[in-house]
């Protein structure tokens, strides 16, 4: 079977491996459709340590091929999804509720770090009566593979923004993942909806998922625009999307008294430190919170992420800009790079 | 009346001043008993701005004097303790749950920066049927001084900490505010507390109050003790109660994933930045979170916290380390500054 | 001034009264929109003691005519809604969060059994202050009258319910609360919401606010449908709108283990008793939580509440199936006790 | 190997059953030591159904003899509790958080209802990984036992009952799971515990275990005097640890507003409804709470309590009034079923 590997730093391309054979808890999935990620692009850079030769990729669905014999949900041929975060459901983390910390600090992260990842012709799911998810009759492919990284990751933004019902949020970065937090915040009741954004295509895509206004960080204004926006208070919640230091510092700023900082950034780039500015911060004695998230996964969730997408309240589909076959996957990575075209999320097929 | 005044950075002294009037919804205690912050100490440093000739103090009890024509909960004669953080109760704040940011950031903190404090023969509390409390019969004037600040802030520490039942929190500094918080994280549960301290003699009262071990910082191994002290995991939940940097930062690197960090310290003499470590943060997504919180006040909590003393199940006095007379408050004030004779607390009485 | 008052159980009129002056911390406003609400139509009927003579009436809008001198946010001219439930925000019930029980269980429902309700040409409005919230320039009357009560609680109701992104909701009954209630389940995030109805017009309006199917009780057999829906499982989250008996004992039945029954039911007519079916209760072992709500209040939450209706997040503006002159409100009333013509909501103008 | 099994309503008797083999996630155990529990003395006369031949019993440790295959945390010889409940881990309702219910209502209650139980000298543990956990060395047998259904569960209803800190809560009955919640709320920070029990052993255990003050039932004035000893606002929350209708009511009774009941009692003998009264519930608008719960396992959490035994925060061995060998088990069960000799807890030893 063929994948996109990590080839050392800087360096993808398509190899040749035999069709892997599932352990005792495992599944064994046909790839049908997959997204390109951009923490894939951070750690082709070598953010995160990932042995060469392994494939990248943790966003994709498919046809279950084979299962081993201790899973007991699944059977070949089930049309699946799975979290681009496979935790074991078991250990300590786990049982505290920190499935995304699987063992350890991101340690439900396994596609690419840990295994390989599922831009490839098939792929493992560890722990799949845990992992996989049945995808009902009538949603596509394209729509089901949001569910796993993009949605859930966006949708938890919103929700451990814990915005008030009509309450206030300003959401920094209208990438992907920020656009799905724009979307996660309007299904969840967001009053005022406020994007970060200086890129007018995905400005318009902000305002089309659900935001009421656009800031443009290129102003130079963005901290005073939303404070104005607010009446002078700062809003109730922020969302930091981008994983950039002076945006997470901002997040801080334009928050009010009491308020939540929801963090999805994946600041690997970032240098070793965050910044919290003092004065905003209340001398760390303003009642603010700061919240981080990895991705949760899961069947319970992602099922009722579909249940979203199947009665339509929201679709991410907008998302895809282009649209490739797995031939192609290594134009497709290089768009993904360069950020060409505007691409936002391409679609491979297999 | 007599108070003790800010007379310019770094100057104090007592000064002379008409008893004040109650406005409509105030109340005028004449005071019996209160404690010296190390935060009074911090504002004559210039850290927070307080008017020259303003009064000091924010930790007192006493009896009320007179009553604003809109007070119905209160009368001359009631013994009274006031929470250092005086909220109307009545501003968006204070509706949205975040007292202690009254009318805006710290706005709450009404004693010395906003009005007279209570280092004073007499005192006016703002909005007094929301900020009163009446002491119980047979409880001292010292255990009830104590609700006013260091155990409503350290209690709230430790609640914010969520430290899960019989699970781990490390405490960062033993001062007045990290002692009483080793005291909450032991009344709420926590199974393992250690007390980071390096004075003998507050290591000493850590442990007196319910601390299992303690880790002194002067060794330069603290995060690496705290890790092997459970068993290369990290606690559950890290508590700031100093107010610097290097501190906060340690809090975030001994947290398991998924673990809380609660800050109370002051961080008023930090520079502009607080730093967040980013690979102990799972660069923005290891599910940690951070909360902050401003000494939590209101006669409602603070009839909760006396039922704690009246009950026995916490006694703060062992922080009482020395005594003065009203007449002595300089002198007082000024081993609050040098913390000379390992002074902890001084109750100044009437 | 003129307002419609309880004469007597099942008797009520149009009767004067002087227009009243303020007490120091209320206002006086003069009314411009009323809705009539079910729950008056059950007071009137002996459910709770009302003084005769005593105006009826919990759901206005108007123009602040005067304030006492202790009220200091709003000024005479001031465009202003006000809850239905009108807390003290000092007691201590207030102060632990439980506003609408201010001083005691339902204290702070104070419109009609405490003190003159609002279907009246002037009201009075106790601690104005917390209670009064600007109607935001173009929000029309009608839509800011819906936040006083049924907006607000039927929001409540779905926020109690607790519903799970994506999630599972069955939502009992829809009149005006249910409705409101429906429109909070979509507006949070629901991923199925079933709406339990008999009445076709009320079906129609709940599909349109929101709702993805409809069962209908007079087919008896609620509880197997919602059950068959949610293949087997039961939903995630139920709330009751209705306050009868048996549909109490249903949402504790279609609940699946874990859920929760959030009610808004005022069980008024219920008699002594409401009754948990054990099977389904597990015993009372089965996780389930039962939440209940009275119509929480105050300037902020209203606030909010207003600025979903001023970004077209929700319109309630169906309900209103009837408009009178407040010359007409005894003839609106008696509709409301009838429920003749498919009446909703009557929407009384001054 | 030979167990006290489930002979017919009413009947148990020790029987003889070869040793069980594990399945691939699955471990035997060679148990060590047991308490017995009341739930099965229910059961024996019919409560919950139980095949002929069963083995009862769901408290015990011991030393795990055999492990499956897909087994990776534990090897045989380690020293091992078990939680009374033992989840998969894998399914929806495991995912969803509700562990006790998994598969469905009250699922993970599989020792006795569902497979043989664990008075016996070995029994099989589904889901090891999961479900089995360490004993630290020098924490005795007895000490650890409670830890599996006693311990968690009374700690569990202190932790659904959400006493605020320093706040009141009544503990209806003062058997072994109510003398455990008793510990619970002493040790989450309950500022006044009132137990509710008649008989005078159990009134001076719960004295010892941290109840301030009891209220016998037999005098009949068990709501009054809750009440009168909260100066007539009723408690926080309230406990039901009996499994009584009318006890279940009280606990709605004596709330204050807002409050919260947390029930543990397991109502198998109590017909087909609890009541819940009215006017005390606030016409279903008071602000009321009930949550449910059955014994929350799993190694996280059973960890973390035994971190409390080892610390010496709580000591449950004052309620092992009787021990037995596993030769007297049948006599040790009889005593059970009469409760002669005011037998709380017989430790069984093998």
């Amino acid at each position: 079977m063929k994948g996109l590997a990590f080839l050392g730093i800087g360096k993808v391309g398509v190899i040749d491996k035999p069709i892997p054979r599932p352990g005792v808890n495992d599944a064994v999935v046909r790839t049908t459709a997959s997204l390109i990620c951009t923490s894939d692009v951070h750690n082709v850079r070598g953010t995160i340590p990932i042995p060469e030769g392994q494939f990248l990729g943790h966003e994709s669905v498919g046809i279950v091929d084979q299962v081993g014999a201790n899973v007991s949900h699944f059977k070949p041929g089930d049309r699946v999804a799975v979290c681009a975060i496979t935790p074991c459901g078991r250990c300590d983390n786990c049982q505290r509720g920190y499935t995304s910390q699987c063992g350890g600090l991101l340690g439900a992260y396994q596609f690419g770090p840990r295994r390989d990842g599922n831009l490839a012709e098939y792929f493992v799911v560890n722990d799949a009566d845990f992992n996989l998810v049945r995808i009902p009759q009538g949603l596509s492919d394209e729509m089901a593979v949001y569910t796993t990284d993009m949605l859930t990751t966006g949708i938890a933004a919103a929700e451990n923004a814990e915005i008030p019902v009509g309450g206030s949020v300003a959401i920094f970065a209208q990438g992907p993942v920020g656009l799905c937090a724009t979307m996660g915040a309007r299904l969840l009741g967001a009053g005022l909806i406020i994007a970060v954004e200086s890129k007018p295509d995905r400005q318009r895509l902000a305002m089309r998922f659900g935001a009421d206004a656009v800031v443009d960080p290129s102003r130079g204004r963005t901290v005073e625009e939303i404070v104005e926006m607010t009446d002078g208070v700062g809003v109730d919640s922020a969302i930091e999307a981008l994983g950039h230091p002076e945006t997470f510092a901002n997040c801080i700023r334009v928050t009010r008294p009491g308020g939540v900082i929801s963090n999805v950034g994946y600041h690997g780039e970032a240098g070793n430190f965050l910044q919290i500015p003092l004065a905003e911060f209340g001398l760390g004695m303003g009642d603010k919170t700061i919240r981080t998230a990895l991705c949760p996964g899961g069947r319970e969730r992602l099922s009722r992420l579909m249940q979203l997408l199947q009665r339509g309240r929201i679709d991410p589909t907008p998302l895809t800009t282009h649209r490739f076959s797995f031939a192609e996957v290594e134009r497709a990575f290089h768009m993904m790079e360069t950020k060409e075209d505007n691409i936002i999320k391409p679609l491979i097929t297999y």
